[in-house]
């Protein structure tokens, strides 16, 4: 049960790089293929952009899961020493989260007594229902960084792709919309598939966002040359 | 309090539509720099860039901000479908919530009973404590996803403004370095000090990851070229 939650968050990730990749690269190339012929231009820019944006995504999300745990522990640290310093203010703490769930104050104060005898499992109570803060895995940050960024440059390739077997920066336009949108109907589906929404809505957001970036993308080439 | 809170959620989302701004076009653009020699290639893809950028990233954040409310409202129908027809299987789940911090038997029953007297409260301790699920604030997705696209725009100007001010893209990259740096230092302090982290690490995480990108995307461009 736990691995097959674990690969199905693998999946997440690389679902989730591969529809952003899909979609920056691709309307760059959009845009460019406005205001150029030539494709090895458009190629250089979309490869300077996938190196870009994999790295801003992959690093900053693994620096980002760094930050988090680096939050969690510095906030434990401090429930640890509120729960031995000021035992009593986090008796009354503890009572008010009942309280809120129309819990009476006669069993608000047994619960709360009852969870100070064990200071671990009370911190993580106060943790993740006063702060609303879960326990990050340390593994999990870096490995979903990872993925992300990876998902992210095979994302872009595909887009890309299209350019190399083109002549001019327009034909390849035309490769790339049509390879795109079928990649893009097809991860919108898988996406919505894994986060539980409906499969036809989702896998059109995800199309029209992509869409919309390319179209605002060769808009705004096509103005400026 | 209320509208401090607020206030301070809207500077957050302006930090990070910056950050990124700044990041991923300021990458972008010196990767071009290593490959051609004219600023108006290195203008127009830059712009067609933050324009991609902002759609994916506004439009992205607001339409995962709708999922994410849509996935709050089906999962709250079901919890109150359950509260009312396996009545006896979410008493269980309750108790079971309580069982993990140490609570006991008896305690774990009458506190449970006495919250299910209320559905409304018991199906809101459910979908926070037994699904980890916060009420998702739906002007706030809205308003938050705007607001990091429009920064996105404003962080990837800084970048590119240095191209226009040059005499060729060579030079164009050295301004612009120079610039995108000393923003990436500023604004990775605000983030640091929004955030709490260590404001020299967190100020040197944001740039480094901003130096990194345009390093391998001026690598890259220069070695195809």
């Amino acid at each position: 049960m736990e691995e097959h939650f674990q690969s199905s968050e693998k999946v997440r990730d690389f679902v989730i790089g591969m529809s952003d990749g899909l979609t920056v690269p691709f309307a760059l190339a959009a845009g460019l293929s406005g205001a150029v012929d030539q494709t090895s231009i458009v190629i250089t820019a979309g490869l300077a952009e996938i190196a870009a944006g994999s790295i801003a995504m992959g690093l900053g999300g693994y620096l980002a899961g760094r930050t988090e745990i680096e939050h969690y522990e510095s906030e434990e640290r401090r429930e640890y020493d509120e729960v031995e310093n000021k035992h009593e203010v986090e008796i009354q703490e503890t009572k008010e989260i009942f309280a809120e769930y129309g819990v009476s104050e006669e069993l608000q104060e047994k619960i709360a007594r009852e969870m100070a005898k064990n200071p671990k499992k009370w911190v993580d109570f106060m943790m993740r229902f006063e702060l609303g803060l879960e326990r990050p895995d340390n593994n999990r940050a870096q490995q979903s960084a990872f993925i992300i960024g990876i998902s992210y440059v095979i994302g872009g390739l595909i887009p890309l792709s299209a350019y190399f077997f083109a002549s001019d920066a327009q034909q390849g336009l035309i490769y790339s919309t049509i390879i795109t949108v079928i990649c893009l109907i097809i991860f919108g589906f898988i996406k919505s598939k894994l986060t539980g929404q409906p499969l036809l809505k989702g896998a059109m957001r995800v199309t029209m966002i992509g869409v919309l970036a390319a179209a605002a993308a060769f808009g705004i080439a096509k103005a400026i040359v």
